[in-house]
This record gives structure tokens, C-alpha cells and sequence, in this order.
């Protein structure tokens, strides 16, 4: 199983160079001043590039959600119980939450994943959701590792089974996460692959106060000092203080950029997501949208790591993917300037 | 005709509290951590509070873009020549520009309507233009009065006529331009208006260097020596160193208040349109949307001026209404949200 993931890795290769230049030509054509559009025409360029196309087609998009429960919970480091990981999935479920309302709003497809909701069984687990499980959440971290090396990568290879399920009939894959207390494994991820202090990368996550953030940072700290993560080896930060839905957002990163399709970046722990699967494999950035900067400080840290530019900063701190969501539209309207937009020429025949 | 304009400024009305309040009450009860959604909620509030509604409609968007040239082209102040923008009305019809490719991905109307556009006349104006000329373009306003105070009233009543024909059949208004010079004619409005330097509110517009801004505002300078618009006085500004089209936007913006139905604001010109509309009657303000942040420099000023939050920020600087297009998706999301989303109840019954 180790194989599997190595394969993948390898087969990440940059995105085309040749069709970046392309859509370079044809935004010089356009009917427009230069670089009028801005950062539409960035992402237009990219997606010409990732799909090696002049043509790249976004109509069909999946958002990509996954659940997990997180032992850390037990150290009180969350403004809502561990239960509500189950809870929430039984809503998504029954298309009740933000991301169902946003998908059916952008036009998107949904698929709910379970790797390790500790409140959902053989016998309470509705029908939509994919059922994944790698353990029943992980163990507590500020105690020691949040899971074993093995079971990090069978996470991330759920990941990596839903593109080979859906690569076919999706264009644009977006990732997703549910988990009470995932943005302090997040914080701690970011940490330790950066190298920045607990407290620089730790916020609010569903509405701390200052004084419990204060505990969330000392709880991060500790959990980083009795696993002693290796910032240089994103699976050991993973296994010690990682999760299993971060690890499978991971997975569906790779496993998108190995079929060359754009993935697109939800907020704080899919950008954790994000770090981790640049680590493993730097070409796969190459993929990414980024689709909005989180309210989560720690998510600054993230952007200027990779260097990249968020499209939305819209004050957004849910997760589910509701952020990538709502930049579905900004993507299709990217493509469609370069390939429907008239050119000078026209104008000058025009006259 | 005076008194036309004169009654639709009677007419608005601030948005309604009460549904201001109740939106913020169903928000309350929505199944996510306090304020999650951010921009998202304040924009979902809004609509309510316009439409004094809890099911605002918003699915019949309309972009109106109206064109026309300036005098003021004459002294040097903008890297395309005026024939550019009869040239860019025709690919408008032709549904070739930009605007054309952005309201169809978004899925809204546009309506193109020619204010005072020199190269378009009886012979020559393609079929899909609605012919509203006020006059040949504005005169050189470095030398006297860019209109009388008459033809500027005539240019916001093109506006009001629009809403008025379109109200029915219309969710959501959108303001759009094309005029070679506008900006320049946009700059002199909000340094007159707001009583900040030309210096600070001038910029590149479609590709001026550093030498050709500093020229243009120069022009501006003179503009305003020679004019001496009442910075208390919009109509002032507007007849002496406006624009038929900014005059026309205006004019839509206020109509839109006072039928009250939301009026989405592009960049920069229609941001100059924005004020001077708020100028006239201040609570209009509740009615509009801030589409985009342009790369314009002038437009940081009207935003702080006013005192709102454009929802994009994606470095354009293009009109034609482009980056409030791109916004009409976020304002789909939003509605949907505060109506279609399940509550805290549903959670604890789900358990």
C-alpha cells in the first residue's frame, strides 16, 4: 500500500509550460487593456495550463467533504463537543448545511466521506455519505501520536480512491472537511512544517475566547513536545499531530494534481491539507486554487508559505468547503474570458 | 423634468430595519458557528433589508452599460483614442467584449445604451443599443462646463428610465460603463466631491505611465481651476466635470433606491456615479452593492468615503460592469443561505 501513494508522488509532474505561454498569446489578443482582468486572467492561464488545453471544462465539479473526529477534543481545546462531528454529517447528509445550499447555489456535486466519525457506525450511517473509516477518530495527540504511519496513509489513500472513482466524470475537484477540534491538529500541522510558533498559527477555530485560545496553544505545545514532529517529513507531522480528514484532503490534493485536474482550496485545514501535499510533492501546487483567506490566523501563515493569492476574503471561518465553493463561479467565468472573449482583431474589422 | 428627479429623491427610503433585525435573528439560528459565513451574512442581510423580504428574489439579474464619450479626450488624458468607444459599443452588440462573456456565465441580461456616444448615430448604431443620446459626447471640461446642468439631468433620467422600464422584469440592477476618458471625468468628481488632492484620486486608468498620469492630472487640475464645481453641490460636480454615462449610472442607482431593489456597483466610474448618487440622497447608500475594489487608486477613496466593503478584490480595472458581474453569484449564495439552510433545532432533532 506504501507503493501506491510513492506511485502517485512520482507521477506529479509540473503543469504544461507550453500552454501557460499560450494563454498568455491569447490574453495579449483580447479586447481589453492589458491585464484588465487581473486575477481572472491568472486563473484562466492556469487552468490552460493544469488541463494542457485551450479549452479546459469546469462544468463539472465536486466538492469533496471529509469527516473525522479528533482525540485532542478530550483536552477541551473546541467552543462545540465532539458529537457534533456526527451530527453535522447526518446534516450534510440530509442536505441541511452551509455546503449543501452552496453546492446546489454553484452547481456543484457533493460527496460526503467518512474516515473516522467516531459517532457513526454500520448502523446509524445514512446512505449518501461514503463510508471510509480508518479508525474511530484519532487518539490524543498531546498524549502522543494522533494515529499510527499506516493508518495516516490509508487516510490519505481515501483521498486518492475518490479521484480514481470520479477523476472520469469531474472536471474540478474541491476539497472539504468536518471535524470538531481540526483546526487545532491544523495549527499544530502548520507549526511543525513551518517552523512559526504554536501561537503565531493558532486562532478562534468556532469561537474561543482569548483565555481558551491561551489553552488551545499550550494543549498545541504540548502535543508538538511529546511527539517531536519532523518539519522536514510531512507523514511523520501527519501520523503525530495530524487527522484523518486533513489526511485525506491530502489524498484527493494529489491524487487530482497525478490526473492533472485543478483542486480547489477551501479555507484553514484544507490549506493544512494543502501544506502537507506540497511537502510530499511540491509540483502538485501547480494544481491548486486557493479560494479564500480563512478568518483562522493561522491561514495567512499557510498562503505565505506557498506564495500564493487567495481569490475570496470574504471574512469566512466554516470550513465544509464553503469557501472553495463560492469561487466555483469566478473559475467557469475565468475560462470562458480566453476561450469566448473577441480580440483586437475584431475591433479593427469591426470599425 | 426637474421635478422628476426631484420626486424619485423623495422617494427612497432607508432599507427596512425590521427586516434588517429579522434576518440577523433567522442568522442566529443557522446550523454553524456564530458569524461563520461572514461577508456572506451582511450580504444576505442586506438583500432582506431592501426587499423587506425573507425570500428576496434575485434570479433576474439585468447589467445596464451605458455609453458615452468626453471632450476632455482632446487634451491627451487616456491611452486609447475616443473612436474607441463607439468601436467598443459595436462589439457590445456583437456580444464580443468582455461584459458579453461574464453576463452569460453568470447568467444576467445586459442592456446597452448609448448616452452620448459621438461615433454612433442613426445610420450606424447596431439594433441591440438602446439610443438615448443626451449629446455628441461631453465638451472639453479643462476649458468650461463638461454639459449644461440640464443635459446632466437629462443623463440621470436615462437612468431612471431604465428602472423604470426594467423594475418589473428585475431582481437585481448592475451598473456597467464604456467612455474613453471616464476615468479622467470620474477622478474630477471624486477630488471634488471629497476635497482630496487630483494627485491622490488619479491613476493610470487603461495603461497611462507615470509621465502621462502626471499630465492627467494636470488636465483635472485645470478642469477644476477653470469650473470651480461645488464640492455640496452633485449637480454641480456632475454637469461641470462629469460624464454622461456617470450621470446615467447615477440615475440608475437611484432609481433602483426608490423602487427598492438592489443596485450592484462596479469599479471606479461607477463608483464616481455611487457618490454622486449618495450625495443626492444619502440613503440610497442602503441599496447598493459593492461589487469589486479596483485597481484604480481613486477607488480606495470613494470606498473609505462611503464607508463600505466591496465584496472582490481581484486587481480589475476593466468596467463595462465586468467585476459586479462576477459578484452576482455571491449574491445568489447569500439569499440561499439565510433561506434554504438548517438550524440548530434541526441538529438537535437529527440527534
Amino acid at each position: 500500500m506504501m507503493d501506491r501513494l510513492q506511485i502517485i508522488l512520482q507521477a506529479i509532474e509540473p503543469a504544461s509550460k507550453t500552454y501557460r505561454q499560450k494563454a498568455q498569446e491569447r490574453i495579449a489578443q483580447l479586447l481589453m487593456p492589458p491585464k484588465a482582468l487581473g486575477e481572472l486572467l491568472t486563473l484562466g492561464t492556469q487552468l490552460w495550463a493544469i488541463r494542457a488545453s485551450e479549452y479546459p471544462e469546469t462544468s463539472h465539479k465536486r466538492i469533496f467533504l471529509f469527516g473525522a473526529d479528533h482525540g485532542v477534543c478530550a483536552q477541551g481545546i473546541s467552543a462545540f463537543g465532539a458529537e457534533v462531528t456526527a451530527a453535522m454529517m447526518r446534516m450534510f447528509a440530509a442536505g441541511k448545511a452551509a455546503i449543501n445550499v452552496l453546492a446546489r447555489s454553484v452547481g456543484a456535486e457533493l460527496t460526503v466521506v467518512d474516515v473516522g466519525v467516531k459517532g457513526l457506525d454500520d448502523t446509524n450511517t445514512p446512505a449518501p455519505i461514503e463510508r471510509h473509516k480508518i479508525r474511530r477518530g484519532t487518539a490524543d495527540m498531546s498524549l502522543g501520536p494522533a494515529m499510527s504511519p499506516r493508518e495516516a496513509i490509508s487516510a490519505i489513500e481515501v483521498g486518492l480512491t475518490m479521484v480514481e472513482r470520479f477523476s472520469r466524470q469531474t472536471d474540478l475537484f474541491v476539497t472539504g472537511d468536518m471535524g470538531i477540534g481540526n483546526t487545532t491538529a491544523s495549527s499544530a500541522i502548520v507549526a511543525a512544517l513551518t517552523g512559526r510558533s504554536v501561537a503565531e498559527v493558532t486562532g478562534a477555530g468556532s469561537g474561543l475566547d482569548e483565555q481558551k485560545v491561551a489553552h488551545k496553544v499550550a494543549v498545541i505545545e504540548r502535543a508538538i513536545a511529546v511527539n517531536r514532529p519532523d518539519g522536514k517529513d510531512g507523514l511523520d507531522v501527519l501520523h503525530k499531530v495530524g487527522g484523518l480528514e486533513i489526511a485525506a484532503m491530502c489524498g484527493l490534493i494529489l491524487g487530482a494534481a497525478a490526473v492533472r485536474k485543478p483542486v480547489v482550496i477551501d479555507g484553514f485545514i484544507s490549506g493544512a491539507a494543502a501544506l502537507l501535499a506540497w511537502h510530499l510533492a511540491p509540483a502538485c501546487l501547480d494544481y491548486m486554487v486557493f479560494g479564500h483567506l480563512s478568518k483562522e490566523r493561522g491561514h495567512k501563515v499557510i498562503i505565505n508559505e506557498l506564495g500564493v493569492r487567495p481569490l475570496l476574503d470574504l471574512n469566512l471561518g466554516l470550513g465544509e468547503g464553503s469557501g472553495a465553493a463560492l469561487t466555483l463561479p469566478l473559475i467557469d467565468a475565468s475560462v470562458k474570458i480566453l476561450s469566448e472573449m473577441g480580440t483586437f482583431a475584431d475591433l479593427e474589422s469591426g470599425n
